[in-house]
């Protein structure tokens, strides 16, 4: 069927129901950001494969609600789809809402497949909706018409070890237990994959690039029940879960645990990580208590062990990113080069690192123009040869037994122009403002950002994305609860948080620029106006110092710059042969 | 009677109505900050005066909660009167209704008198404690007790010409009313005083500083209804109200024209400027908006006119300060001077100058460690003198026909610490940043904050209060919606806004350094990346610049300096005498 056939199958289910206009999200019933092949929902019906966006079908109009990332790839797949992209202001933000409660009226329905919205956004749509007398209703119009959907995957999961997590199943589940009695709350509800893989102790390879596995998690102050495929686990893992105090159900029995829940009990959901469709099942007499999953706390906040482990993977990492700019800058002109055959080289060195398992997200290689796009991701259709000349960005990260990275570095490929060395400039300004700000106790992630963007706002430059993102421990890439954003959120920075700093310059059809490393927020200094906090950075490898323009920088930045070279190839020269040692010590040496 | 004395009768009344706890919050019915007499409640009661705090009364306890601005004054003025002080960890947050809730029992009642509650803080209280199975109730013990209660001012308020305001009574209701529309809101109710002065351009007398009038609005798109004291407006000034459709009604009428709303009507209420009785009598059937006033966000926006009168007002406002400057440092050691007669004095050069209309708040006149204080107001008991040495704090503002200021600055009046200096320094390097910032369209108050005290935090220093606030024009010396502070006000900062830059460093005991100007917000330039805006120093007065460190300031910030020195000089000297000129252009020489 072509995604025009496969509209007009949705337009007649519509029609028949009465329903006057369906939501398809990107989501999973677990709220995920990366999906089993089973929920590509968008790509099955639309072509889209951006990992953002939202399709809203009435029966004279489709579009893709989509934010600034993917216009330009929104654009191209959805040719021909019957779909038309609409650009959202606000990332992440339903505009799709206001749109709809514009153009029906009181008496029209709205369907949407509810395991795929989240309790918050199934509650505002409602809400907004409802106002207006348009009622919100459950429909899956997708399985009838999707030949050979790829069933939920079966991939095994493992555990890993306490000793390698630092802390046991049962002291997580006892700190969870104490924030449920906090809020007086019975039951907890656990349906995001990163919570439940933190809170066993567990791993999967249910989808690309998060090691996570499909479950559901029920806890009460007696009972923890993981809801998860058996198959998925050997006698001998479930006997060690066991010992813990967990007990393994099917996946699917979630549903009818939440239904026979007693009346009138109390149960903890975090509304941006669970289902509207499960909360829906839980009784109506219970009382809901609606706050940030406990353990998306806990979690963020890196035990010794975590932080540990994670330094010693990002000597792993930086040895990978080392021989990879040494390879390229050795070998561009003279051998041919691609975004992909360089992405595939990247790999190749990680790949001899111990304890590597994979990449944590799809490699961003992008040279010139694309590099502009901040979430490219390149082709065999747009896979572009390299030249010795302009800027060459690479955004890349892996998943390592134990520890997870993500690290970014812009570097010259022969000459560049006055603008593309001013830009390239500003953005490690700003990257080091980020990396070497002492900030006091409390501060939130919105005031790192802003420092952060300050150097860049100087000379009239500033990048649409977020300056950081929260980074999990051999989990996501990309994990709450910290960010380091212009939003509000009023997350304070916590010590042991490990989060990303990697600020940007894009300039459309000429370059982008982003240079990021990975930091921890550790203690500084003691004062009597506050306990002042600091961020020491995790990520090893060299910045390129080439093309720096020096007189754009502070004193302060020079020294910051060159203490973390220093920094750098001390820990990184040990492992490398001498060759690599002789082209680190020029790459790291003082400016 | 002694505030022991009310406390027991209180209580007696509490015992007879079966209330566990009884809370006096700061405020009066417009839910304004600072309170006619008539609503005085807590010093009545406890003695204390400062601005900001809540008594909260049981059969065991009877306490203060406030914050940390207020803990030296509330220890003192809460000696012997049988209230404790309760220190609370976060300005304007209700500490005391967690602490009720784990106090009371279900069953039990809590009664305040609900006039004197926010609709949203009436809305948390009820909340919060209905969880718990108690009850609120409505309840004045005060009037019972109170002796010789000074009645509701009856100070004549007068009308603004539409000329002096940029823009009529009619142009503002209209703009008024589009925002009704957007929300689909039929009638809009306004209690908060600055909001009432702003639209009917209209001012009073009728509260210390803030130049407004008791008084309520009732607008819908056919009426405008005034509920005010008849006997405060002029037969011509209603004739003139009427001719913008402005009807005026007594004062208590409000309460009827709330309660007779008709069955199923929508109603705007901004629920932070309204008190919870008065929603309350609005009909159960009524649809209620609560959103921030639409004349709060558009009273912040300072027109053409008002800027323009407020840059003139800033001419006499820095004439008045550069006099009193030079008279101090030309004084000082040589002329008996105190805390209280340096306020006099700076007093004395604002009456000179024309519009003057009265102080914008109590001047904080502070020596050495009293300006540690933030909001140290001197007394005849604690008037220091004030001697050749150390550090002098002054905080002052005034109000002119038409324009308000806010400017502080510390000086030096003799040999200063190390510390001092580099103290000093610091708070003057926040500030060019704060001033000098250029950024993005749509940029928050919390951004610029975190960029203003990131150059004390360097050093491990910080102040515990917000960086600015609103200010508005001949109206309050705070106002909002728009603030720099480190909380997560969703504001932007637009085009017209005016606000203070005032960091600080306070040391208890030793010295306080606060340096202040008011900013407004202007275009800078446009990129491909955004609009960029930018702050113009409204405040003109000479920063003093001998002490300051000059190897802790970037030359950027020593240009900011000298260039905002010699803008200071060239808009203030035409109006001076030759001697003071002298005076100046040695002050604001280039360093």
């Amino acid at each position: 069927m072509t995604h025009k056939e496969k509209l007009s199958e949705i337009r007649k289910q519509m029609q028949q129901d009465n329903v006057q206009a369906y939501i398809i999200p990107s989501a999973d019933p677990h709220i995920s950001e990366y999906l089993p092949n089973h929920y590509k929902c968008i790509p099955f019906t639309s072509g889209f494969t951006g990992s953002a966006g939202t399709l809203v079908i009435t029966q004279d109009f489709a579009g893709l609600w989509t934010d600034s990332r993917y216009f330009e790839q929104g654009e191209e797949q959805l040719k021909g789809s019957g779909f038309t992209l609409v650009k959202q202001k606000v990332q992440a933000y339903p505009e799709y809402i206001p749109w709809l409660a514009d153009r029906l009226s009181a008496g029209d329905t709205v369907a949407s497949d509810e395991k795929l919205l989240s309790l918050m956004l199934g509650t505002i749509l409602t809400e907004k909706l409802s106002v207006k007398g348009i009622e919100v209703r459950s429909k899956d119009y997708l399985s009838p018409i999707w030949e050979n959907r790829t069933p939920l995957p079966t991939e095994a999961a493992f555990l890993i070890e306490d000793d390698f997590n630092g802390q046991s199943v049962n002291a997580k589940l006892a700190a969870v237990r104490e924030s449920l009695n906090t809020y007086a709350a019975q039951y907890h509800l656990i349906s995001s994959l990163d919570d439940i893989a933190w809170l066993f102790n567990i791993r999967g390879k249910d989808v690309s690039y998060n090691p996570v596995t499909l479950a559901f998690a029920l806890i009460s102050q007696d009972h923890a029940n993981l809801y998860i495929n058996p198959a998925k686990l050997t006698a001998e893992e479930k006997e060690t879960l066991l010992k813990s105090g967990v007990e393994v159900y099917n996946y699917d029995e979630i549903e009818n645990a939440l239904s026979r829940l007693p009346e009138n009990s109390s149960i903890f959901i975090d509304p941006k990580r669970n289902c509207f469709a499960y909360a829906k099942l839980i009784p109506a007499s219970a009382r809901i208590v609606k706050e940030t999953n406990p353990s998306t706390i806990l979690k963020a906040i890196k035990n010794e062990t975590e932080l540990s482990n994670t330094r010693n993977t990002m000597v792993k990492d930086g040895i990978a990113i080392t021989r990879f700019l040494k390879w390229l800058m050795e070998n561009i002109g003279k051998t041919p080069i691609t975004e992909l055959s360089a992405a595939a080289k990247l790999r190749e060195y990680r790949e001899q690192q111990e304890g590597f398992s994979g990449d944590s997200f799809t490699t961003i290689s992008a040279y010139r123009a694309h590099g502009a796009l901040p979430h490219y991701s390149a082709s065999e259709e747009s896979d572009a040869e390299l030249k010795p000349e302009s800027l060459y960005l690479v955004d890349s990260g892996g998943q390592y037994f134990y520890g997870t990275t993500d690290i970014t570095r812009t570097l010259p490929l022969g000459p560049t122009t006055e603008e593309e060395e001013i830009d390239y400039t500003l953005v490690l300004k700003g990257m080091i403002e980020g990396c070497k700000t002492r900030f006091p106790k409390g501060t939130c992630g919105y005031q790192i950002d802003a420092i952060t963007r300050n150097p860049l706002w100087a000379h009239g430059r500033n990048y649409g994305h977020g300056t950081g993102h929260g980074v999990g421990y051999f989990l996501n890439v990309h994990e709450g609860p910290q960010a380091f954003n212009p939003t509000n959120n009023p997350i304070a920075m916590e010590l042991g948080m490990i989060t990303s700093i990697e600020p940007g310059i894009y300039r459309p059809g000429k370059h982008g620029i982003r240079i990021e490393n990975l930091v921890n927020t550790v203690t500084d200094i003691s004062t009597e106006f506050n306990d002042f906090y600091a961020f020491e950075t995790l990520t090893l490898a060299p910045i390129h110092t080439g093309i720096l323009r020096k007189d754009l920088l502070e004193q302060s930045q020079l020294d910051w710059l060159n203490e973390y070279h220093t920094k750098v190839y001390e820990k990184l020269s040990p492992f490398l042969k001498e060759e690599e040692k002789q082209w680190l010590k020029n790459e790291t040496r003082a400016i």
